[in-house]
C-alpha cells in the first residue's frame, strides 16, 4: 500500500514558503508484529510545529529533512497486527502530514467515549484544550473571580481559555485581530480588544480601558505588542502563563523583547513557561472535567477546515496569518 | 534639637545628579508621648532608593520633594517618652539621610542579639541579606546541589546570595564587574565572569564555559545582558528570582528587553519579581538561620564605608558606578 506524506526540503529562516513543502509518496511495507495501519481522516497543524522546522532541538527534536513530518492526527485502523487495535477502531496518534500511517500500537491511542465529533480530540479535547487547561489552573493556578487576560483569545488555545476563564468569573479580556473574532469573542460575553494597529501604548489604554482594576492572570499565546501591554496591566501577584509566542516564530532574527519586563518586579509578578506534553499525566483528570462541557454545548468551540492532504501546508501557513478561528484542522 | 537631613529637590529622569540632593535643618519639635529620638550611627543607601526619587508610585510611595528622604539606619536613643525604649537602645528604624530621628517608638526595632558590629543589621543581616536569603530560597525554591547563576555577585545582596548557595553545592557562578570584585567571589570558591565589554553572545559564551550543564537557579540584580545571556543558560525547569534590574533604574526611556524570552518557553523556566517587604514575616527565620552563621565568621561580608552625613548622596550614586563592594554605608 502506498503512503502520501508531506516532507520539509529545508530549515526555513523566517516565514516559511509554500515551497519548502513537498508531497511524496512511498510504498508501505508489510506489517510487522505489533504494527497497525491508519487511515487518517483528520490532521492537526498547529503553531509550534514552525518550532520543529528550524533544525535545532529545542523542547522536541527538530523535524528530519525528507522524512515525513509529524503532527496529531485521528484515523481509523485499516490492518493490524496488534490484537488492542482491531479494525474499525478509531485512533488518535502523531503520524500526521500523511494519508496511511503505520506504526507499533503502542503509539496509539483509541478515542474517548463521549459523543462529539471525531475531529473534536484534535482540538477543545485534544492537545490545544488540555494547553488551554493546563496554563490556566496548574501554570498560573487561576482562583474564582480572576480577572483574566488571553492573547491570541479566538484561537484554538485561547478560545477555550477564555471560556474556563469566564466560568469561573471575574473579568475575561480576550485580544484578537478581526472583527469576526472579536465578535465571536463578544458573544461569549469576553471583552474583545484588537491588536490590529496599535503600538503597545495604545493597546495598554485599551485593556485599561476593558478592565481597569488589571489582571490576575495573563496567559500568553502571541508574545510582542501583547505581551508589553499585558505587563503594564497587571496586579500585584499576578501569574503569566507562556504558552506561545507566535508573534516570533517565523523571525529570521530575534528582536527585542518588551522594554518593561521590570513590571514583573513591581507587581511581584511571575512568568512561567510550559510545554503541554511535560503534563499528559493529568490527561485523564482534564477529560473528566472538559469532556461532559463539550458533549452538552456547553463549551463552545470552533473549527477552521481545509479539504485534502494536499492543502495541508496551506492550512499550516494560515496560522501565522490569523486567518484560522479556532481549530486549524485538514479533513482527509 | 536640630535635625540635619537630605531631600531632593526635583524627580530625576536618567541618572541623578549630585547637585539633586540638598541638605536641610529643621528645629525638631518636643517629643510627644509615646516618641523617642535617636541619634543614628549608621546609615543604609540602596539601589531601590532611586525608584522612589522618580515621582510616581511602584510597590512604595515616593520620596516627596523637600521632605526628609527616607532609608534604614541604626543609631541610639537619646531622649524617650516610650518606656520600651530607653535611653541607650540601639535601634534600627526606617529614619535614615539624617543625623537626628524622631519618631513613635512603634516605627523602632531593638537591635537583635547577636555578637555582630551594629551596621551587619542594615546589611548582611538586615534588608539586603533578607533579599538574598529571601529570593534564593522562597523564590526561586534553591535545592540541594541546584546550579545557581548570580548577577551584580559582589554587591550588598549578590554577594551573600552566592555564598548562601554554594553552602547547598552545586556549581555557582557571579557576574560582577571589576578585578577586584572577581578576585573576592574565586576567593569563595565562586566561579568569576566579568560582564564588562562582553554583548549577550560574548556573556552567554562564558557562561557556557563557567557552568556547561546550564543553570538552575538565575538571581536577578542586574538586568540587560545578564539577563539575556541568563536566559540563554537556563536548564529545564529553571527559576529566575527577580530582586532587582539596577542596569535599568537610571534609563531616561526604558531600553529593550530581552529577546530571548521565549526560552522561558523551551526550557519551562519561571520568572518571578519579589519585594523583600512582601516576606518580612520570614525575617525571624532568617536571622536564626544567618544571625549564628555571620556570628561565626563563617558567611563572610564586605563594607563599602563613607564618613559624614554629607557623603550620603554621594554613597547613593556610587551605587550606580559599581563602586562598591558589598554593602555600601555611611558612618555617622
Amino acid at each position: 500500500m502506498q503512503s502520501r506524506y508531506f516532507t520539509i526540503n529545508d530549515h526555513p529562516q523566517g516565514a516559511p514558503a509554500r515551497a519548502l513543502f513537498e508531497l511524496r509518496e512511498t510504498a508501505l511495507p508489510a506489517l510487522a508484529e505489533g504494527e497497525v495501519r491508519v487511515r487518517n481522516t483528520w490532521l492537526s497543524v498547529d503553531p509550534y510545529m514552525r518550532g520543529r522546522m528550524s533544525g535545532v532541538t529545542t523542547y522536541i527534536e527538530p523535524f528530519e529533512l525528507g522524512a515525513p513530518l509529524e503532527g496529531a492526527a485521528i484515523g481509523e485502523v485499516i490492518e493490524t497486527r496488534d490484537a488492542a487495535f482491531p479494525v474499525g477502531t478509531r485512533v488518535r496518534h502523531m503520524g500526521g502530514w500523511r494519508d496511511i500511517a503505520q506504526f507499533p500500537g503502542s503509539r496509539l491511542e483509541p478515542l474517548p467515549a463521549f459523543e462529539v465529533p471525531e475531529q473534536a480530540y484534535l482540538g477543545v479535547l485534544g492537545m490545544p484544550g488540555m494547553t488551554a487547561w493546563t496554563g490556566l489552573n496548574r501554570i498560573a493556578g487561576m482562583q474564582e473571580g480572576d480577572n483574566v487576560l488571553v492573547s491570541g483569545a479566538a484561537g484554538a488555545v485561547g478560545s477555550l481559555a477564555v471560556q474556563l476563564a469566564k466560568a469561573k468569573g471575574g473579568t475575561v479580556v480576550g485580544i484578537a485581530g478581526s472583527q469576526d473574532k472579536l465578535d465571536w469573542l463578544e458573544s461569549h460575553g469576553v471583552k474583545a480588544v484588537s491588536y490590529k494597529g496599535k503600538d503597545a501604548a495604545q493597546l495598554t489604554e485599551a485593556l485599561r480601558k476593558a478592565c481597569p482594576e488589571g489582571f490576575d492572570v495573563y496567559y500568553e499565546n502571541v508574545g510582542g505588542v501583547c505581551l508589553e501591554a499585558a505587563l503594564n496591566t497587571l496586579r500585584v501577584g499576578a501569574r503569566i502563563a507562556v504558552c506561545g509566542m507566535i508573534a516570533r516564530y517565523n523571525e529570521a532574527t530575534p528582536s527585542a523583547g518588551p522594554g518593561n519586563l521590570a513590571m514583573l518586579l513591581i507587581r511581584r509578578a511571575r512568568m512561567e513557561g510550559f510545554i503541554v506534553f511535560d503534563h499528559w499525566a493529568h490527561y485523564p483528570t482534564f477529560l473528566e472535567e472538559i469532556g461532559p462541557r463539550v458533549e452538552s454545548g456547553q463549551l463552545d468551540y470552533e473549527e477552521t477546515v481545509e479539504a485534502g492532504l494536499e492543502r495541508t501546508p496551506d492550512a499550516f501557513l494560515k496560522l501565522f496569518e490569523g486567518a484560522n478561528r479556532g481549530k486549524m484542522l485538514v479533513r482527509l
